[in-house]
């Protein structure tokens, strides 16, 4: 932190840290832990990780079960998660009354990147983590990735490792630190508690060997392995995208789409709208539209129905809640069972981006679901499971689809199929794009959509409940292509 | 708004606008509303709104009425508000558990301020407005101050002027749109939408006169009135503090605690904390303290009892509902009757000060309130009904409430009784307060409460639901003295 003069208490923000992200970005390699070790490494958690998951009956849940009042699926102890009705009145969107089952999970977890300087560069300490949902075994996690109920160990399980570094964290190592929504489909509510914290100088990491799980990457190598299929999972990318764009240096002759995106992210990159003009548009759509959600008993939940191994909509569509039993040895428990959310179809996560005098633009969109905290997030351009709209009628397709998947393959920018949190959804996953539009792509389109620079995003990304979590992810990709 | 060059769409922030500001704050007088001729115009204003409040029996509120299951008040519409019961459990502060009626008015209303240079200086169009439960009739309020139930006219009022300007104003003349909260002991989750738009060249202000209950007034004019007891209402002061501070020149020579307002304010002041260490302790706070609110039916509300007149508590303490019945002109309806709150006591609202290395810091404490949509804001260091306390042991008492008691007179900054909102509430006022302490007064204080600068307020003060009302209204005032 840099002061004033020697003898003032007046400090001033760390003017380095987002050139020294961008040294870490450009790092494509490192010696750390080079390009050519991570898969074997992978594959060898993969095989550490006994890990047998199936589907069991709600009956056979082990310290679960249904409420016999309110129907709703609880864990004994009343911690954990459970499984509730949501009501829900809106004028957003084409159906203005519905019901649901809603994953009810009041306590705030912590997601958090350590983030240490090796020979100059910055690298981030991932994890290779297994979770119960996950369609491919491990994948690449925070450092630490903790409900509350884990790390204060209600379950009785190992320490949770790192998470020292993160509970209390000196305040001058923070980078980031704040609440974040995860999918407003599936979560009342819920969110976490998302933090980048930078080590220096810890006698705990002089000389010691990492623990088999962990590694030490730059973002150069995360960015790389963003764009491999269910590789990163949701948690990291979310931290990643609540730090702050790498400040990119000026690269003359470069390919043009990564210096729009560097330009983009510049502190006094202009946009089509300014920041005042975002936050009031922010502003007028929480206002203009309207939601009403009443948790409501699960038993009471209208055309979803309860047969011994899950609850379904009776259309077969949307998702419904399964019951698994966990065999492993790699986590702090090496037994359980519990619930999932298996959603129905691949979802389409797709951001519209365009080049406005040599600034990147993304399109984002203030959407409604009904676990926001708030009325509205920014949602990428698309999101959604286009099988969900089949039996419905084309007015009512989600906007920009259409663009998405008629787009040429030098449009797409970015392509993977990215997973949700496997800790709490079976194979969730969706197709998550960057499609580039030409310039004469309308700058106005609906009122519920706006054009903004990266380096907006970043900065609604400091606050909690601005950017949902699909956008998040996208943005972590983006930033990948800078 | 500034172009990058005459063909490019990029727009950038009117870098203008605080020192614009300035120029109004400086501007202690007006030929456009000369001082000499304000007392007279409220005076006026006073005598023309006919006025008349009496308290009278539930039963006698036309159009409202308890509804017969839950006991809540209820108008017969379904709009406006409604008087509700809420359960609360928390770890903050020396009551785990209690339960409460609380106003549940979950529609968004529009405060707004126009502002329009006026011979190069930016004045603010202000209204005389007289509130049902004002002290002492009219009030200085904002060019807008309606619910939405008013604006959409549902109980067949005459059109709230000037609400054009705000229900869709450009978007490049939106100084501050922003939603904010109110008093979280006393409404559940209610927030406005806090509004300043600046009008150009508009016809509408050609040579017009202004209604008899406007009148165009400098920032400087407004700060002057900001010290007169019950002048500026509330909904003004959350206004002003969403307002940008001035960027105030340099003035050497000037005394010091003007000064170090200014520098307080400057994008480039540092501060005890860095933007990120203010953020990451607010995520703590919302992180670290826990609140679960129910809505209830409010005759099951515990120790409060319902006579024909009010609803209290048992032991007198906190504050009652009370029925009003009232006759004005001035209104869009000419004769109402309606439900109040009526706060028992008078509050301390007090913000401390210091100077550190001649930059003002003022402390601020992270507070839960019930209503508040997230567990916390910031509240001044201040914030209590003494009489609340008095049958509680000296533990218990409020924190830095012997400081602000104890202040000598030349340590007290500013000093007015303000009233809250008249609307809702009855004779509802606390004494206000900035008190300087010294600069050895210590920098860590306690978990829930920070040193921050004027610019940190006002980077807060563009987003939702981190400064309270009441620190808004002590923003608003301390600017006053810069």
């Amino acid at each position: 932190m840099a002061r004033h003069g020697a003898t003032s208490l007046l400090r001033k923000p760390d003017v380095t840290l987002p050139h020294r992200l961008a040294v870490s970005a450009a790092a494509l390699d490192s010696d750390v832990t080079p390009n050519a070790l991570v898969d074997g490494w992978i594959a060898a958690r993969n095989a550490a990780h006994r890990h047998e998951v199936d589907r069991i009956e709600f009956g056979d849940l082990r310290l679960w079960g249904f409420d016999e009042r309110t129907g709703d699926l609880r864990h004994h102890s009343g911690r954990f998660f459970s499984v509730q009705g949501l009501s829900v009145d809106t004028d957003y969107g084409h159906v203005p009354h519905w019901s649901q089952p809603i994953i009810n999970q009041p306590e705030i977890g912590i997601l958090g990147i350590l983030v240490r300087e090796i020979d100059g560069v910055p690298h981030c300490l991932m994890q290779a983590k297994s979770e119960p949902g996950n369609v491919n075994g491990v994948q690449l996690s925070p450092t630490v990735q903790a409900t509350k109920s884990n790390y204060t160990r209600v379950h009785g399980g190992k320490p949770v490792p790192y998470l020292e570094f993160f509970r209390d964290p000196p305040p001058g190592r923070v980078i980031a630190d704040v609440l974040q929504s995860e999918q407003g489909s599936w979560f009342y509510r819920k969110r976490n508690r998302n933090m980048v914290v930078e080590v220096t100088d810890d006698p705990r990491f002089d000389d010691a060997e990492l623990p088999a799980d962990f590694r030490w990457l730059t973002l150069g190598q995360l960015h790389t392995l963003l764009r491999a299929d269910n590789l990163v999972n949701m948690d990291a990318r979310t931290v990643l995208s609540c730090m702050p764009a790498p400040a990119w240096p000026d690269r003359p002759g470069a390919d043009e789409f990564p210096a729009s995106i560097a330009r983009s992210a510049r502190p006094d990159a202009g946009g089509l709208h300014t920041a005042t003009e975002v936050l009031s548009w922010i502003t007028s759509r929480q206002s203009t539209h309207y939601v009403d959600t009443r948790p409501s008993p699960l038993r009471e939940v209208a055309h979803w129905r309860r047969t011994p191994t899950e609850i379904s909509h009776e259309l077969g569509l949307y998702f419904s809640i399964i019951a698994v039993d966990i065999t492993t040895n790699g986590r702090e428990v090496g037994s359980w069972s519990q619930p999932l959310v298996r959603p129905f179809g691949t979802g389409v996560v797709a951001l519209l981006v365009k080049r406005v005098d040599g600034v990147l633009h993304a399109l984002v969109n203030a959407r409604v679901e009904p676990g926001y905290l708030d009325v509205v997030e920014l949602a990428p351009t698309v999101q959604c499971t286009p099988e969900n709209y089949t039996h419905l009628p084309a007015a009512t397709h989600p906007l920009f689809l259409d663009v998405v998947l008629g787009s040429r393959p030098e449009q797409v920018r970015f392509s993977a199929q990215l997973s949700e949190e496997g800790g709490r959804f079976h194979h969730a996953y969706s197709r998550y794009e960057i499609v580039e539009v030409p310039a004469d792509f309308p700058n106005a389109v609906s009122d519920d959509y706006r054009w903004l620079t990266v380096r907006q995003l970043d900065e609604l990304l400091r606050h909690s409940h601005y950017v949902n979590v699909q956008a998040r992810s996208l943005i972590a990709c983006l930033r990948g292509l800078g």
